[in-house]
């Protein structure tokens, strides 16, 4: 609180989530005051232009260039970082915090990489860090891990966490299109960027995971620590093989927790068709988290969007604000205590779903169950999709039991190496929920 | 905090819930200390009968049947009321808070009928108050309503908050089993009581939805605000319908704020089959925000047993505790004060769907819809579904589009009058989204 009895804000960047947050901030200025106990008031706005025009409903005068105006002004109670990117944003975070303010930010990227970091700074600095707006949107997850969820040990999180990823996968699923077909329809409409490489190479998702799998298991995690695979092998006939054996295909990220570790990826699924996550369509958003007490919580809504990335930087602020109006001291909380081993992808046991084209002639389905027998992949399902007269191949599906990560690279070569075998079009894991 | 530093709480009431919460406590106490930043301690446990065999890992000198000796002890910061119902849990709970405790409450009928005043009085005495656990088991709703969509303008609330009648619904949807007959296979497994009738003619769902309109659209609602209709008249023949036409039906609670005010209602509806509330199947909870910024938000999990019911409990208390721990003196914050109209029933424009039994001869349809077009109602589609030869009768579905409540519920009179209708069989209202 500063001098005139008001909480005062810095924010910095003006794009279309600060401007909204601005716009907000001031004209719900009055109701909000309200619901905190103090009125709240923005000191000023960190731009790189003064000349650019501006929209919002805020007063021109509080733009600047320069950030030690607001990092280091003693009427800044709370610096709410919009910028976006690693750099600036991380130093100024960090002299934020440094400098005893409270911080909000939106920022992904600096949280998936650098999170356990500067958590560590803000319980040291005894300053709230805050940061709903870096996952999912509008949607409320990050506070129910922190706040809500707490009584539980969390078990596994599964998460479809970027939206146009999911875009892309609900056009072929619902329409049958190619990946790259949907991938342009996706850009068409704004949904995919004209570089789409972090989406659609999951690495948007894999910054999300960290930022969840870090609080949801009180241990630290980075993006580096997160497998990950994209989407662009997903053909069109898969999804339509999925779905004859009544799965469909999704980009999850999932986190679990297991006696040995955590695991953590993300990659293409197949899920049940009649699991929720199954039925969350085009941009949307859904993370469902397991805990002992609590079951299974999906929470669903728009993962991005100037309005709803507002709604959670704003309700951050408030969160804050009240802390600060009821004279509260943070004082220190164990956040990333658990130090969790966090196992690699070759310790995973999983279900496969592989495409493959052999040639159409006798004995090749007994040298493949061969070879996953002697690799101890016990075969679920196989069934041979299509014939192709013409040069005498055909397409067969295996379904796998549960299965090592490291036994079905071994399998997955010895495979491709076979004559028989002309390509192994695909191989997707299969998720199943007890 | 008291004279040792610890965070001392006294539970009231030692069924399901309250063993699940005082396990939990004892069990991860070391950790949740670590969580909150101070020690937590169970000072005492409310029973009414001292001699009663109990489960769970507690000291059994906690148990007292004394509840002065809780709500009247220093030592005791915060209240855990689990004993449910009206009284006497309402005088336990105003008693705390008159001693300047901080009370957590899992009492939906307390919070749905004397809501308003309570959180007033907690207001006044600048005490917590939270009740994560009346509303949704486990899911977290109040604790996001409260904190992270605090900066929205709320729209509308769309929720599956009946964890028995969802069941029965789904039984009868997927088996096509008559109401009866789900009801009794309800019962079998546990998921509806022997005396069914708060659940299935919708007084559970309005109590909630009382709750969640409170906090939703800060204004004062009470269950008796909640227009009610249970589910008993759907019949299994309903679902077939709806399902051609492209709905299914669910138990919903509804608020939806106008220009006008706010309409609150729980009774069936048809629902179209793609939206997300469709998919929510047995016992399961779902609710589906609408806010200015966020868009629409979907919170989905179990609605009740001990062990989601605990992780809502004690989600509170910790949230509680940390506040404690940091010195935080609750400021007054205007929960309650929109004042919003609360519109009656017969002001709802809605879509009906209406069954009837009517005579198989010339010009009945054309009876009907004259006495809906003088109404103003007009008719989105007529399906004629069934002949019964043998007493010259057919079965037709009307849809209506959009029209006023009153002049439907006169359109229902004046049908019943006709000669020709043998039957108005049931009429349901369908809820579209933009």
């Amino acid at each position: 609180m500063n001098r005139e009895g008001k909480i005062g804000i810095g924010l910095l960047g003006l794009g279309v989530v600060g401007s909204r947050v601005a716009s907000v901030l001031t004209e719900r200025a009055e109701r909000l005051a309200g619901q905190v106990g103090l009125p709240l008031t923005l000191r000023g706005i960190l731009v790189k232009d003064l000349s650019k025009t501006r929209d919002g409903s805020f007063p021109s005068g509080l733009l600047t260039t320069d950030p030690q105006a607001l990092l280091s002004n003693p009427d800044v109670d709370i610096i709410v970082e919009l910028i976006g990117g690693e750099q600036p944003a991380l130093d100024f975070l960090r002299a934020a915090i440094g400098n005893g303010k409270h911080v909000v930010t939106a920022n992904k990227q600096v949280m998936a990489v650098h999170g356990p970091g500067i958590i560590r700074l803000a319980e040291d600095k005894m300053v709230n860090l805050l940061y709903e707006a870096s996952v999912g949107g509008g949607i409320p997850i990050i506070g129910p891990l922190h706040k809500d969820l707490l009584a539980n040990d969390l078990t596994s999180l599964h998460a479809i966490i970027n939206g146009t990823t999911n875009y892309i996968l609900t056009r072929m699923s619902t329409e049958g299109l190619d990946f790259d077909s949907a991938l342009r329809a996706a850009q068409a409409l704004g949904y995919a960027e004209s570089d789409p490489a972090d989406d659609i190479e999951g690495t948007d998702a894999a910054y999300k995971l960290a930022i969840l799998a870090t609080l949801s298991f009180h241990t630290q995690v980075v993006a580096s620590d997160v497998y990950r695979e994209g989407i662009s092998r997903v053909a069109a006939r898969d999804f339509q093989y999925a779905g004859e054996l009544g799965y469909t295909i999704k980009l999850l990220g999932i986190a679990r927790r297991s006696s040995e570790g955590l695991s953590l990826r993300v990659h293409p699924v197949l899920i049940p068709q009649d699991h929720l996550l199954a039925k969350v369509d085009g941009a949307f958003n859904a993370i469902e988290i397991e805990g002992d007490l609590v079951g299974r919580v999906v929470f669903h809504g728009q993962g991005a969007g100037p309005k709803p990335t507002s709604s959670a930087v704003i309700g951050d602020i408030l969160d804050v604000a009240r802390g600060i109006a009821s004279g509260m001291k943070p004082v220190r909380h164990r956040v990333l205590d658990n130090g969790l081993k966090l196992l690699p992808l070759e310790e995973l046991v999983t279900q496969f779903y592989i495409r493959m084209t052999v040639a159409d002639r006798p004995r090749v389905l007994a040298q493949i169950t061969a070879i996953l027998g002697d690799l101890d992949i016990s075969i679920a399902s196989v069934i041979q999709k299509s014939t192709d007269a013409s040069n005498k191949t055909a397409e067969i599906v295996v379904m796998t039991h549960p299965s090592k990560e490291a036994q079905m690279h071994q399998a997955i070569q010895q495979l491709e190496a076979l004559d028989a075998v002309a390509e192994i079009s695909n191989t997707i894991r299969v998720e199943q929920w007890a």
